[in-house]
């Protein structure tokens, strides 16, 4: 593909556009938005907040983050991510009740013997429960109609007889516990007891028992408002970008009741018995398909444990139908409705929540594989309903799930690891690499040996940018670009070729992200050009090379890890940029000016306050310098504000600027004070000086107005030799009257030094100076 | 748009693909590359370097930069940007030589004199040239044919007179100081004599008559160098990004040598005289069209000056036929061909370059306005004649002309302005916002009214993240989003017309990034979203707001400015990012809790000195928790020394438990100081109240001792009934004195209160109970 002679052939690759896998149809396709525009509406399941988040969430949520930003960052689509959270439904109240329940119990127990005998009923009752599953499960399996579906079932029968093998387990242990409890303090016994999965039982039975007793609803509350910050810490923490808009189930309460009207009003759902039921058989005759994305699991008791779908209830007109609201219980939080007070089912909260912000059709909807039915299933029929149309999103995109050494995590089967967990063992970077090298439709056996395969990759680009920006800073002198160029720069048949890896690997990752955002392909062809970069490195150690063909591959490198949010680089930069747990090395290099600024600031300070002279000047002086040069010079604006200090970072010369504008302007007033006070001084000097000239000379100098006086100097005859009129000479006796006061009353003041003509003088000496200083 | 009960209606804009101005069909067309990748080629005439690049340069690589920036990080496209440096040309040619030869002259000129007489038969000469260029220029007017030519030889004309001005205002200027000559040294006086234009004159003199002494191959290429590494400098200082790849003409001599000799074989060029030119009739006659993008300039002699087309010589076939290969003359740096010793044409440069990089076919051609004919125009002519094809340059763009003031930018006009003298008035990113906003394709005549225009937009966007970022800092607690999502997050009104206003700034971005990449368009539709953003935070000051949806709206104006080149901030952060003279991104990050604590630290000197009471103990107060609490809490170590305040980085928790240490130490020193304080009240109490006791008691209460008293209680036998040794008498007779003088004077100074016991009896209880508090 290299034509020396003819310049870089072109990569003969069309694009082809991106495609994705949509559940919906089971097959990758052609990507569209549903206006035609770059706006993408993405409704994405969040989390029940009940518990802490594990890695299957991590898996989920760093999937989709991963796809919003190549969708964002790479084929620039403008996202609005919308994430739910559930914060009511039947784990976080059961969860929020047993945990009460059992803490009551244990603030009044009186000793361990009591704690024991609670436990030995506790795994009684369990016991017969999880028999109970593990029959029905066997049953289910039996009456497999498709391939799909036995599939299905077996995994459920799997999980529901390991469930059971570790509940003896667990039983056992607690047993073996017995015979040293006598040796340990009341507190010790019962901590000893509880361990294990055993707290969990016994909180359940205590629930059994005395469930109806616990009404306060800030109970339910504080549990899922303390799940749902641990949560979203946890999503900080792997680095997901926080959601566009989150929707709290609890504060749709009236959204969700208008929308289960509206489906009612249409005629695919009943009240019964206080509780509301989507009719799946009006729905279905409708000619709407129910169960689109698993129509196998549909009428599946093992399947739909989570579908508010209880089979036991005579409410309902079709077994399959499920709950769109659900009457309260005893022991469980409430909100009034047309149908008495209760709750809204799981499923009802999506279509109504998603609806209220996107409307009547989105782009996308995602979420774990294991939610494609019962829940995304019933969302789908309930918008459908409600809209009265037969495609309520247009692409569904489920994530592969995650299991633990080839199983389902589950706290009973001890094989639980949480995001905070994890992140102990694993940074969230390399955990985002695991999921960037994976599928994210493809389900992911979670193993050291996958993440070693994901640590592998991480550590050969570490290398590569060690190396690279190694052989830049000789060859780049720091990056200075016109020092990069000073060898030769026509292009040698090695200079070309890595220029075409290049090429390659820009076409191949695009044709990779194009394919369902396939990143872990990218990543590879990453990584191949990563090689080609070295071996150039390699071969030219000692002749003259192209620094600047190696940064631009470095830097193609660099801007697809940004994108996959695996490095923070700015645009200017290579590599994974710097960590938020910078070397103090570093750190103390971008720190050394501030803090020899703090340092000199309290110096000045202290220094000022202990002379003790004219204190609150001196202070406000530092306070301003430290503002308009100091900071100033190191690129940060201080403002002093009714609200306190606040600061920004600008850069410094813009800042200068600013500040030598403010000081011209000031300058200028001072200015012009300074001129109108002398202005004043000079009028008054006028002033007395005329004041002090004998007054008979008033009328006498002006030779102008007058040509006779009398002998005190009073005008008779005007200039034309006219006598003055009566009325003119009274007026003329009347200033020279006056003028004669004036006189007077400036000769006392000299005399008696109350003005000072000497200092007045001074002054406008003084005055003048400093406006000649400006 | 809004739609409150039905969620967010879509944008109905769908996109209509990127149109460019292509000034090949002087249309905007929808943009494709060559094989439909995402590959663009792009070949970008760069500098001829004989002098330092002045703003008619900034705004061409600037734009170009800009457009590039667009393409790859907007539309996502992979460039690769081929920019030539033209290191061997007539313009470097003539000043090398000149600067060589005014060197050598000054060197061994013996006086001012010399210098002078020199200086007026230079300008005689250049007055002559000058006066022969206007007639030219007059004369051609005359003739023009077209309207658009007449508009070109009219801009030619009005260029030539005024330079015609500008001369005679030159010498005017020299001879005026022939008067002050005297007072000066030689040294002073070449130095004025050669201001303000008469070097260049000099120099071009000197140049007519030695020319042909110069041949050192050296001069030219160190002077070529020179400038190239100065012009880099400047683009890098500039932000803009450096090319993929950099040719050299002196390095593709070969190239061009067969490049010309492969036209020659089709007939489309011949060798006369050692020289080889273009053969336009075989050209035009072989079907091809010369001069496609200024068919009016084809054999236009003003517009053809640096054309290579020597109007005068007898050697070509046809007037507007230009040189491929010029024969070497006298003063010329040359190279060994085919055709004897000489150098490569201007245009071919170009045409062979490109095609050795790039082959038969480029994305995209681009250049200054001045450039379409004839450098362009004979670009094209020379590939399409080599490669036998119709069209070489698939989209070819011009930058539009910038003057100055309305006149173009020249040294003789004195209106020259370099981009170094630029970067001292602006920074680079406030030039950058200039050609952000101004259309790149349209003249553009630099004012300070038009900077003006360009600084507002930097300053309010400045205005606007310092806004966010404090309200963000409040609002969600330094970036933490569980925090940000504490309150509620239901969607009101404000918070859907806020989401709509980024929704429709993302559509008009497009837009006006897909029409021609207009880059104003899209600055003016992000501030509008600014401006929206401000609102909202204005209006939700006191109530509960979602701190999400302005952080996502400041991420989209922040991500496009990245885009644009006028941020370097992470994909993380917000604003313009840290300064380009540092290396790691997240400086803002580490800096925000040192820079808040110095923001807290001035507001409470300020608050303290403000209210001035004991001003001195509350300043020394605040400035040691700032020291022992603040910046541990940093860790940062404040120490006061004798020479002032001294810091160092040490971790937190080491310098808490130091801090510790001591205050425990100081603690237990004002525990022993207590306690010995308490020691001695209690004795001084027990002093004072046996003294107060009746001395007569003090030994009938040795019952031990004594066993019978007389009168006054002094002991007469002792224990065993044995009278006491006149001796022992004696000496209890004087201890009975001792304290009957004793009760005396404490008695006294009681009643003088000198002595007040309930005081001592109170400051032990207070004593005692401070004990009891540590």
């Amino acid at each position: 593909m290299v034509a020396l002679d003819n310049g870089i052939a072109g990569i003969d690759r069309p694009t082809k556009g991106l495609r994705l896998h949509n559940t919906l149809h089971g097959s990758k396709e052609r990507f569209f938005t549903r206006d035609g525009s770059r706006q993408i509406t993405w409704y994405i399941c969040g989390p029940t907040v009940y518990d802490s988040s594990h890695l299957g969430h991590a898996r989920n949520y760093l999937s989709f983050d991963i796809l919003r930003r190549v969708l964002e960052g790479y084929f620039h689509y403008n996202v609005l991510y919308i994430m739910n959270v559930t914060d009511v439904d039947d784990k976080i109240i059961n969860t929020a009740r047993r945990n009460h329940l059992l803490s009551k119990f244990l603030e009044n127990v009186e000793d361990t013997t009591q704690v024991l005998a609670e436990l030995v009923k506790a795994f009684e009752e369990e016991r017969r429960k999880q028999d109970k599953k593990v029959e029905e499960a066997k049953l289910e399996l039996c009456n497999a109609t498709s391939a799909r579906q036995r599939q299905d079932l077996e995994n459920n029968l799997k999980q529901e007889e390991l469930k059971s093998d570790k509940l003896s387990q667990a039983f056992a242990s607690m047993k073996e516990k017995e015979a040293v409890l006598c040796k340990l303090s009341k507190e010790q016994g019962i901590e000893m007891l509880l361990e294990g999965g055993s707290a969990a039982v016994l909180a359940s039975f205590l629930d059994n028992i005395q469930k109806a007793e616990v009404s306060d609803p800030a109970i339910f509350r504080a549990h899922a408002a303390r799940y749902e910050e641990d949560f979203f810490d946890d999503m900080q923490a792997l680095g997901v970008k926080p959601p566009s808009v989150v929707t709290r189930v609890t504060e749709y309460i009236d959204v969700i009741i208008r929308y289960i009207q509206k489906i009612m009003e249409r005629g695919f759902a009943y009240a019964a018995n206080n509780s509301v039921y989507f009719d799946t058989k009006a729905f279905m005759d409708a000619g709407h398909t129910y169960g689109k994305l698993n129509p196998s699991a549909v009428g599946s008791m093992g399947l739909s444990s989570e579908s508010e779908s209880d089979f036991l209830t005579k409410d309902k007109k079709n077994n399959i139908d499920f709950a769109l609201w659900k009457a309260s219980k005893p022991g469980e939080p409430f909100w009034e409705s047309p149908w008495g007070n209760g709750r809204p089912g799981w499923h009802i909260e999506c279509s109504a929540m998603a609806s209220d912000i996107i409307g009547s059709v989105m782009d996308i909807h995602s979420g774990g594989q294991d939610l494609m039915f019962p829940h995304h299933d019933n969302e789908l029929a309930q918008a459908e309903a409600y809209y009265d149309c037969s495609q309520w999103v247009n692409f569904f995109l489920h994530s592969g799930h995650l299991s633990i050494e080839g199983l389902k995590m589950s706290k009973s089967l001890k094989n639980f690891i949480t995001i905070k967990e994890a992140l102990k063992t694993y940074t969230a970077r390399q955990l985002r690499f695991l999921f960037v090298y994976q599928a994210w439709d493809k389900p992911l056996n979670f193993s050291e040996s996958v993440m070693k395969e994901a640590l592998t990759k991480e550590k050969d680009l570490q290398n590569f940018f060690k190396i690279v920006k190694n052989y830049l800073r000789k060859g780049m002198d720091g990056g200075t670009y016109s020092k990069g160029l000073k060898g030769p720069q026509w292009l040698t048949s090695d200079d070309k070729e890595l220029l075409m890896a290049l090429q390659i690997a820009e076409s191949e990752v695009q044709e990779r992200l194009e394919d369902n955002i396939d990143t872990g392909g990218a990543l590879l062809a990453l990584l191949s050009l990563a090689s080609s970069v070295n071996s150039y490195i390699d071969k030219k150690r000692d002749e003259s090379s192209r620094p600047i063909l190696v940064r631009n591959s470095a830097e193609f490198i660099t801007k697809m890890l940004v994108i996959f949010g695996l490095s923070h680089a700015r645009d200017d930069e290579i590599g994974f940029g710097s960590d938020a747990t910078t070397s103090t090395g570093s750190q103390e290099a971008i720190l050394t000016p501030y803090l020899d600024a703090i340092a000199k600031f309290r110096e000045d300070v202290r220094a000022a306050v202990k002379e003790d002279v004219d204190i609150k000047g001196k202070v406000m002086g530092i306070a301003d310098r430290f503002r308009d040069y100091t900071m100033v010079d190191l690129g940060v604006r201080l403002e002093d504000t009714a609200n306190g200090s606040i600061w920004e970072m600008v850069d410094a010369q813009t800042l200068r600027n600013l500040r030598d504008e403010k000081i011209r302007e000031a300058q200028e007033a001072k200015c012009k004070s300074l001129q109108s006070k002398l202005d004043r001084k000079k009028k008054d000097l006028d002033k007395y000086e005329s004041a002090l000239e004998d007054p008979k000379n008033i009328f006498l100098k002006q030779k102008e107005l007058y040509s006779v006086f009398d002998a005190n100097g009073i005008p008779t005859h005007d200039i034309e030799g006219k006598e003055l009129s009566k009325k003119a000479r009274k007026d003329v006796e009347k200033r020279m009257k006056k003028a004669e006061e004036e006189h007077a009353t400036i000769k006392r003041k000299l005399e008696a030094k109350e003005i000072d003509l000497d200092q007045i003088k001074c002054d406008i000496v003084t005055l003048e100076k400093q406006l000649n200083e400006f």
